[in-house]
């Protein structure tokens, strides 16, 4: 038995619930398919653990609806759901819940049991803000068809940029399959996420084998754990399997045997797990073998795998986080931001339809602050994921307090103006070019600690990051204040308190970390803590080019990389002018002195400097209003979470040392308001 | 059997002796000892392998020596051999060599054993030279008592910065005693080392058990070998071995019952192997145990190791590297250079006999510069050995040629003023004080690499370490001449180029890394190539301060540290003033503006780009050089030489670089010359 804590799912008899106690008695249902039975059991435990009743009766052999009653109906929509429901369809992952006063029954209608799930779902977490069933009517399907999660899981146990513990997935080389993997999918379910990749995209040597028969009869039993739950099972595979499995001495995707290979590969695979998602692929890039190796394009790359699983209806994830990784620091012409939208805006249109492009939110790799990557208003024939990351690679490392769902919403809603719908969100919701296969991934942070994140209240990014993807309407404050209610139950104290800390954390992580855009300055390799010049003389395109001037990266096309007219109008123009390039990006379009004047009316150093101390002085009063929960909540969550928040007011500290001494030195400017400064 | 090359040991025959082929036919003995197998043997080997000889009889039971003739004699030193030798006396370790001429014998005479194969090592080494036997005479005697050379190697079979492959005597945490074991002894035996450590320092979990039972069978083994090439074995142990052997509770050195263990633990050691050397002891620094966990002082400390092995003639070095590495970067009042002096001045006169200070040559930790550790002018009632590092931790790490002997010599010739004789080499020869406790101790560079040190011309550095130990005398081009001759042969062009090369190697390093004494400016944990913020804002105490208007620590006691005022007169008023401290240390005790000018007559923002830009040209001629030995040495020495060379001079394009490039951005001021800085 592994032992885990149950995140939000820590269901806890409601008081606001007491008047419906006896009023579920059976739980009815005529809907079949492989989620029928966790949502059942789900509407169970609900019915015991949140409204306090009786365990219910399960009726599954619904005959004669009329005389149904006091209990919950499990059914499939019909035309009489639909006229009840002002039309509304649900589609693949939808649901209607109401209430029929006149029977004492919650309806909970869909298309199939995924959307009764969903449904399930949705109701308790209704349940759980003290709603009274009779009171609960919705009518939601998501706004996102593929909510995918990658797990960065190496085979070993460890996880790459993992911080909550070791993978739950594998240990030294074996794959774990038990109760935590049940709880997980369960989880995942209850947020949405309907896809999950379970092995890092860095493919090592013993995780190559995963599509092989050395695990797959494993692999199939997770497939089938997640299938019960809707979730569809994705493998990252290796692009030179063959090679390295010492079968072919090639993996040119247009070699015949390179082909014939991957065919039986696949075949294989489908016929052990014939509901299996398909393949994630990070190919040419930081070391990782691709069809550059061959003279071939990525659309050769991806076409040629995809083309051996679309018969069963698998789909090919195909990453665009393609760069040269070993970049002279002397050379300034090359920029690793333009790499993305070089490498693939050719291929447009040559993707087949069953292949996706994972792009990454921003052009470089997950930093505090980004522009959105040129890619989204670039491409216009081509499948395409929003690629983000929950675990906190460069925003704290869930030993900061750093709710990201602000960011991604910002994401979202950013306009590309490739066309009339041409924000973020339409793009990957399909609405913009009526794709199939588009959806978010994004990098999971979880792991085996028993919190599951590390930082208690990182499960506000998880949890987040699947609602925002089923409902792309839903404010980042909803969400946030959504996941407190279900975390720490209704008190509207414990929910503002804890608002009040995560609400505006991302900024806050900013103040301390880099200024106005210009990103990286942390510690090589773990990327963890100040190092302003860590990255400055090195291989990875990540400079800040700091001199006793001024700082930051000039990407216009008038004297710079160019990479500002990657963009369509008027961003194009706009960033290619430090006036018209909002201030949070100043810095990552253009070289600028210290003494410019922003926006706010304070110069660059002077907002570095104050930035810094005001970074510094908000986690001190994070952890003010922490210690008010002192006594209210789950005392083991209290004190794991002040250790973390202590932690963080050492490192802002460090951080706002660093960067202030660091520019102070450079520049030789005093701080205005003569605060200390070493 | 072990893989190696023989080094300055890869006898082969010479022309230039081919008139005394036939001379020796025997060689005779009549001194007893350990070493004297080992001694006949190495002749046996130089008559054969060297002259080109037949293999010699041998006679180990002279009874007439008026009888004896045509060969070499090894004898006890007598009056006659005085009166022959101008009233030489050998001493411990000395010896005679001389020509019969009536009788066609060389004489090799000393007062024991040891000196006898030393002679014969010093007879092989004037061979080598080209020397007929009939012209060799030698009257010699090691200026320095200890010659000592501390191996960083872990059981593992990995080494603390060690650059040269594996541990020889380690391999996954096994004692290997083999064919290589038995070279390496006679090795270091031809340069005069007499005693050696063979575990490191930092005394791990598996190592501190080398002193009981699980391994002392297998280090007597090493012992004895040692034993038989006249050196003295010790090793590194674990302050708190009785409590991480979980069998006390404590390792206060005033507890009865600590004392007791280690009574115990030392007299069963000296009853397994009674010619055992000593301890060897890091305490207190860098996370190492000691005696600061009970309040007691260091003296307290080495003293209560030091009683449990007296008897038995053994000793205690207790190594002065005691430094606060938590520091906070924000902190400018500590300073670690202060660090060793201050924790061991008051302690001068309270170490027992049988324990020596082990002191590094500068007080922070073996930079490309630095002052002489102000210790050696301080205590004047304390044994002291000199540390230096052969192992190239700051400079070069064995990819880059820097040849040490000059630095060394430096540090040797450095007069403290403690006293009349008051130079590091009167110091630590005893001659100062008249101590039989001191000498030098150098940090090894071997490992199992094919040729024992990486890179092949770091032989030179090993090999002169030896030497100038033994013969204070002899000049850094003398030293390097010599080793050139024994590795490489007699050809004077191959000496003039090979010495071209090295000869200046450690100024041009110095050239191309930090200026002006200041230090560090290397990547943190690996000490390897430039990074010139690496280790400023961290907890090392190892800061440059580097601001836009200059660069340099503040050690003056008017205005900075203090430090400057641990020296003796003239060096603490020299040290205190800019205008007084040599150019080559003036950033080491002050933080100088970027236009102060040097006592060359450049600013020092242009001795930094000029002397960055000329230490990439002399490595360039560097290569120029060797290449002109393409066929004239081994070829397999040749390529390997060159490759290190190549990336020798990558290396410095990429210090030159970084560092030129770091000051430009941080001082605006353009290089005169106009070079390229990026």
């Amino acid at each position: 038995m592994a032992v885990f804590e149950k995140a939000w799912l820590n269901y806890r008899v409601l008081k606001e619930l007491e008047g419906c106690r006896n009023d579920i008695k059976v739980i009815f249902s005529d809907v079949k398919g492989k989620c029928i039975d966790n949502a059942i059991n789900e509407l169970k435990l609900a019915v015991t653990d949140i409204i306090g009743g009786d365990e219910p009766g399960i009726c599954t052999c619904v005959r004669i609806v009329s005389e149904l009653s006091d209990g919950i109906y499990l059914k499939l929509y019909n035309d009489d759901d639909k006229e009840l429901n002002d039309g509304f369809e649900p589609g693949e992952e939808g649901y209607a819940v109401y209430y029929d006063a006149d029977n004492r029954l919650t309806v909970i209608a869909a298309d199939n049991d995924r959307g009764i799930l969903y449904g399930v779902f949705a109701f308790i977490r209704n349940l759980r803000k003290g709603m009274l069933p009779s009171d609960i009517r919705l009518t939601e399907k998501p706004d996102i068809t593929f909510r995918m999660l990658d797990h960065w899981d190496n085979m070993y146990g460890d996880i790459e940029r993992g911080y909550s513990g070791n993978s739950f997935f594998y240990d030294n080389y074996r794959i774990i399959i038990d109760d935590r993997t049940e709880f997980y999918a369960r989880m995942m379910a209850s947020i949405g996420i309907n896809a999950i990749a379970i092995n890092n995209v860095n493919v090592h040597q013993e995780e190559t084998l995963l599509i092989t028969d050395k695990y797959l009869n494993e692999v199939k039993r997770i497939n089938d754990i997640f299938a019960s739950y809707g979730i569809k099972l994705y493998l990252s595979v290796n692009y030179a399997a063959p090679v390295e499995m010492v079968e072919l001495e090639v993996s040119d995707p247009l070699d015949e045997g390179v082909i014939e290979w991957w065919k039986k590969a696949s075949a294989h695979l489908y016929d052990v797990i014939p509901d299996f998602g398909g393949y994630l692929v990070k190919a040419d890039s930081e070391g990782r073998p691709g069809p550059f190796t061959y003279g071939r394009t990525h659309a050769d790359g991806a076409n040629m795998l995809a083309r051996t699983i679309a018969q069963y209806g698998g789909n090919v994830i195909w990453r665009c986080f393609v760069y040269n990784c070993r970049q002279d620091w002397r050379d300034r012409k090359t920029d690793r931001a333009r790499a993305a939208y070089d490498h693939f805006i050719g291929l447009d249109g040559e993707f087949d339809d069953n292949v996706v492009l994972q792009i990454k939110n921003g052009p470089v790799d997950f930093q505090p602050r980004e522009p959105v990557s040129p890619l989204f208003g670039g491409l216009k024939k081509t499948n395409m994921f929003l690629e983000v990351q929950i675990a906190q690679e460069y925003t704290g490392q869930q030993r900061h307090v750093c709710y990201l769902v602000p960011m991604w919403k910002e994401i979202l809603d950013f306009n590309t103006y490739a066309s009339d719908k041409g924000t973020v969100k339409e793009i990957v919701s399909g609405e913009a070019y009526g794709n199939r296969l588009c959806g978010i991934a994004g990098v999971t942070n979880t792991g085996n600690d028993i919190n599951w994140t590390g930082h208690d209240l990182a499960g506000a990014n998880l949890y987040g990051y699947g609602r925002m993807c089923f409902d792309t309407a839903l404010s980042a404050e909803e969400i946030a204040r959504e996941w407190i209610t279900q975390e720490f139950g209704t008190d509207k104290f414990i929910n503002d308190t804890v608002y009040d800390i995560i609400g505006n954390s991302w900024l806050t992580y900013e103040k301390y970390t880099p200024p106005l855009g210009v990103g990286w300055m942390v510690n090589p390799s773990n990327h963890y803590g100040p190092n302003v010049d860590g990255y400055e003389y090195d291989r990875w395109g990540t400079y800040h080019f700091a001199d006793c001037k001024g700082v930051g990266v000039d990407r216009t096309v008038a004297t710079g990389t160019g990479y500002a007219s990657q963009y369509n109008k008027p961003w194009s123009d706009r960033y290619e002018k430090p006036e018209t390039t909002p201030d949070e990006l100043l810095l990552f379009f253009h070289h600028m002195d210290y003494d410019y004047v922003l926006d706010s009316g304070k110069t660059i150093i002077q907002h570095i400097y104050d930035t810094h101390f005001e970074g510094v002085e908000e986690v001190e009063r994070m952890i003010d209003k922490w210690k008010k929960l002192e006594g209210k909540i789950n005392p083991v969550i209290y004190e794991r979470t002040l250790d973390r928040l202590n932690e963080q007011l050492e490192s802002a500290k460090e951080w706002r040392d660093r960067i202030n001494t660091y520019f102070y030195r450079k520049s030789g400017t005093e701080d205005k308001k003569g605060r200390t400064i070493y």
